[in-house]
């Protein structure tokens, strides 16, 4: 029954009962997935066992009614807090399983909110979710292409749709059983967005598995193929403009993007664990390394910065939820919309440069078995940095302008 | 009514009803507070004015019950709002008054735990304080000695008290009724720690009014020198141990600083209004300033720091509440009265960082008229440095050692 | 014959013997310069004193050559390092110097390239100016003007010239014998640049002396106007396009911004002083603060952080030298003048980040009594704020613009 | 013949023609190593063919006089100039020769003050050096040992000695023709230090070639084994103390490791040569994410973080260079040892810190691009991490204690 979800100062805690639930779901495995998870990272390959444990647990089915084999869990904030614990297991289980729980968090909140969408089709999804039997893949990226200027295209065909594209970075995609993935489709006065599930077995999807980055080396971001992939009418949803950034999506956007910054959060936590118990244990042996200035201090700044990453991550879930709790999906105005993105962006920055501290705080503390190819600081250290590229905003180098003409807006 | 209690993402909500009643008080007076206030510290002098007008408005009574004239506020959060809000019209004053409503605050818990001290005498003070009779100074520090080894001294004189003493640092003395102050007493096994509350028309006791700092300059955080001030018994208690860190004081240490870290908070919130104000305005001109790339990113990088503050600030307010909303004073272990010391230590300099990031980016936004004498930004320039120097820890140049030993000792 | 000029590690050291004779001059009056500017400073009203001593001393006239009474100093690299010293002494001092020695060195560089300009006039000015003569402040500022879009005028009047306009942070104004002055004057093809040098008392000429800044509070750095000021034909020179930055002016630019660059490094110089005093005489006491983790830390940092501004003004005064060793003034082509002019950028913005450190690392180290109104590091404190408004580019507000688009166009 | 050695503002020039001829060498074959050590980085595996190309092409013989085949490079800010340059084709190349190159102008240095050492010994090896048949390991560290303690030891054994042991982090060991290692030697008071020159092929030396780190990932940092590796007398040389820190050895230390901190700054120029050019290259499609605020802004701090490197690199070098020119080997007094020491100390750490600052800003302005498992980026992220691990001090979490203690002794 470990991890416990502790992890530095101002720690957020879960505020619903779903969410403690969910909470025990993943401490129930914690220890295992974070060895399998461990052994496919260094090996460079998809994490398939840690995810297929987590799947058996039912951690991809918290967010389904208590009724269809979920934990009821609908608070966004709590739904974070199950991020944060499995990014602490392993960086690369947390950023994969941060799309598939945004997302069911996302179908959940549609359930509690009929009229919004096709009540039954959604019923159906998290029925199935409940039961275990699906794992989500979020495939909206394309090369060199901005989020709402998708090339992937779905087009009528018969009495359903074809679908043909290519989609980059999709986390989980190796142990997924559906992709949910941004397409545009023509219309008459061009193009607009359309959403569609697909079944990973359908004909035409190809699914890479070849993921070669710098870190998050399990997490199976590679690259999926659709080609002429036939899908029946109700799979795929039109909704929202396609070529320029929609204001009307901005709160979907910030409610997608909270997840992943939980997940950045819960490397920082786990860095800090490893230094935490490193100094406390060597705490106890004076004369040696532990006493030194510069390790002190540095143990200072960590418990520092990790309070910071704690705090923010807590006030940025908590405002999230707050804002969904009276407003069905989509129902933000634009302007209310706006500012909700703008804060889970600031967030993210926020978490992203003190995981960043805390990382380097650790290996500080930690010295120079930190820099082992299978440690997990090493682990970390590269994991954390793929905050960067994955902010709440697209295209994400104009983070300070989207801030900035917020505030000008204002 | 301004300003109104906001200030960048995140900012924390009063949680009580007498929590806004009492920002509400503070908003009915802002805006001649802030005129008076800037006038004082402009000349260097104490803001009498401001917090006279502070204290005929009910500011300073807000911890009382409501049957004494106050609004009941007992929460350290909304207290801690109060004080940010205050600092956010002026530093100095923030200061000032934070030193006034943590002992309200205090008393107004010990009301509420009967049996904690001597109720009818605290009652006595909560009832002059709701008739906005008493405004407390706290007068702790002296030249060279750490908080808990103070020199200053009560001596049994008749049925009373003889004390004798030089204090400095006593913010808002000159403005003052009372002091409440820390002195050491003889006893069979040595020196014992205690607290006088004293009238400043007593004889013996002189303000020296002598404050000269690089900020903070209306504050009126001078010298108190006693000699031979003469109290009755009940006006002295003795309570906690003379001559080392007294482990059991680290909570009451806790609630005393928090509402110190708000203080910071809002002159960190005041910094950025008036960059806000001048960026909004500003980029509705196009070409100007503005546009600059580096003005544009130092407007983004605000507003991450001012969310920092923010979520530090209400995580560590709402994380000392709770441990007393639970607890009667001094009822926490000594363990937990470190952990929750820690954290307030570990909140101040979170704060004290990132609240010297939102006023360096202010005065980079804002650009060379930041830099007179008498602008805000440059006010507050020097007033925010202060927090170095007045951390949640006594000696506080051993901040890093405590928080390393606290980690060490888990 | 004090102060030596060190201060941390990779201090430059000057490289010519005329560099070691200027700087010896400083040496020589450092301690009652000194006093006399602390007392000035703590007024807040120009340093006219200590002005006149260094005046007296022949401090401005170390750029004449030795035969007109100065030291013969040409060597840009060692002229920043009498600033350096000056800054050192006192931050007012320097930045009010920087202005005159920037001048006088081109000047000197001028008399070492005939051709360039009247070289007569030259020598005249050079004779007054080793005569001890001649004291200049530089004035280009106006209110909401680029430096290159100036709206004082000189006008044909009879065979010379008539000048108005408004002046603003005209540095060492009260204690000037003359103004060196940017002024625009109308032609056929619209208005294009001149400079004149204007005696302050000819009619017309009026030093409102009236500079409150939050810092260099003794640097006389206020408003000057200038009411149809009658000049003789020599005395005004036309050259450089007017409205637009004119990348012929870029190297010249660079050779007027790199004293003030070194200004800041000398701040920082005298702020690592106090510090390092402090903390070698209180080490020897053992079990006080010094021992503290964080005051050790601090310490080391502080001595990473001054090396970082010494490298990097020794590196940009060295690069600059030699830039103009081999050109005559205005002899650069464009591109090589503005990488030169990002170079001292990039210096100025270097040197202001790491004297800030400098500047904090110092307070921590020293703790409390460093935010007294008085004390050095409180005013140093201060001071170093300013080179946030003094960068060599203008607009201040596009040193990244100017950096990006140099990088751009490589 | 690429790459120029330029990269940013105050990038440091060679100061002899020795230096010139070893930079022209290493430009002759820079492609083709770049090449050849970027593939064995991303296997993983030792650049034995990069390592073989540069010791055919005589970069490893440039320490030797030019009558034995070397340039007669004697200079070591030139010595760092060429690691430099190695460093910026491949962070591990740079490493791994860094080691090899301190010590052949170490030699350099010994054969220049006769006396110093067994003269016709080390001109032996220098003929050796310059004729391309020694490639030099040094194998100092073992594990949990302070480099003043090992355990290492050489025995008398007949004429000659017996050395077992075991070493880690030997860079380049795979490809080393002799390790040039430390030990301990027991005599009448205990151990002495010594060092031995071991040819590889020698029996009983077994190379273990598995270095696995978080980077560095072709420089060959594995385990070496000694087992009763015989020795010829001259091939072992006592000198120093054991058991505790010798200030003698602080003069060596510097000049052992400002080559390594020249590998780090050339790891930072890499980085910054690489989004220079991107950058160059994409700003000139407008509208593109090269006009973005953040990447505009990021690409004028990657200028000033890569001057920084460059000037405190620069003012490092030429420091050492300084204190050596004027004394023979080991003849600096302790003192001298002891600041020349701290210098090289404050460069490493200046250096660290902005070298990350360079690779995080080049990661920002590149993109997501940056993140790919083979970005050159991506590998200077995980090498440049090293440095925190390999400063000049022993044991490295003491840095701080060394410069506070250094600053307290003077």
């Amino acid at each position: 029954m470990s991890p416990a979800p502790v992890g530095g100062s101002f720690t957020p805690h879960p505020r619903t009962p779903a969410g403690h639930d969910a909470l025990a779901l993943v401490a129930s495995v914690a220890d295992i997935v974070r060895k399998e998870a461990a052994e496919a990272d260094e090996a460079g390959v998809f994490a398939a066992a840690a995810v297929e444990r987590l799947r058996g647990a039912g951690v991809f089915a918290v967010n389904a009614p208590r009724e269809f084999g979920g934990t009821g869990l609908t608070s966004l904030h709590d739904t974070c807090l199950v991020v944060r614990e499995l990014a602490r297991i392993n960086g690369s289980i947390g950023i994969g399983a941060s799309m598939h729980l945004a997302l069911t968090c996302y179908f959940a909140r549609q359930l509690a909110h009929p009229g919004t969408a096709d009540l039954e089709h959604r019923r159906g999804w998290m029925r199935r979710i409940g039961a275990r039997e699906m794992v989500l893949a979020s495939a909206v990226a394309e090369p060199g292409r901005e989020a709402w200027r998708v090339a992937a295209e779905a087009r009528r065909s018969g009495d359903g749709w074809s679908v043909t594209g290519t989609k980059i970075l999709v986390s989980l995609s190796p142990g997924a059983t559906h992709l949910y993935t941004r397409v545009r489709t023509p219309g008459e006065d061009g193009y607009a967005m359309a959403t569609a599930m697909i079944d990973v077995r359908t004909a035409g999807v190809t699914v890479h598995d070849d993921w070669s980055g710098l870190g998050l080396r399990c997490s199976g971001s590679g690259r999926v193929v659709l080609d002429d992939v036939r899908l029946p009418a109700a799979d795929v949803r039109i909704g929202g403009s396609w070529g320029a950034p929609d204001p009307g999506d901005f709160a979907g956007r910030a409610a997608a993007s909270i997840p992943i910054v939980a997940a950045y959060a819960g490397m920082a936590a786990a860095a800090y664990d490893v230094a935490r118990d490193r100094f406390t244990t060597g705490a106890a042996d004076p004369g040696s390394r532990w006493s030194a200035a510069a390790v002190r201090t540095a143990y200072a700044e960590l418990t520092v910065a990790m309070a910071q990453v704690n705090a923010v991550l807590g006030a940025a879930a908590e405002r999230v939820d707050e804002a969904f709790r009276s407003t069905a999906p989509r129902g933000a105005g634009d302007g209310a919309g706006r500012d909700l993105l703008a804060d889970c962006l600031i967030a993210a920055l926020a978490v992203e440069r003190s995981a960043g501290a805390v990382v380097d705080r650790a290996m500080e503390i930690c010295g120079g078995a930190s820099y082992g190819a299978a440690s997990e600081l090493g682990r970390v250290y590269r994991d954390v940095k793929a905050a960067a590229f994955m902010r709440p905003y697209s295209p994400p180098e104009r983070w300070a302008d989207f801030l900035a003409d917020t505030g000008a807006a204002r």
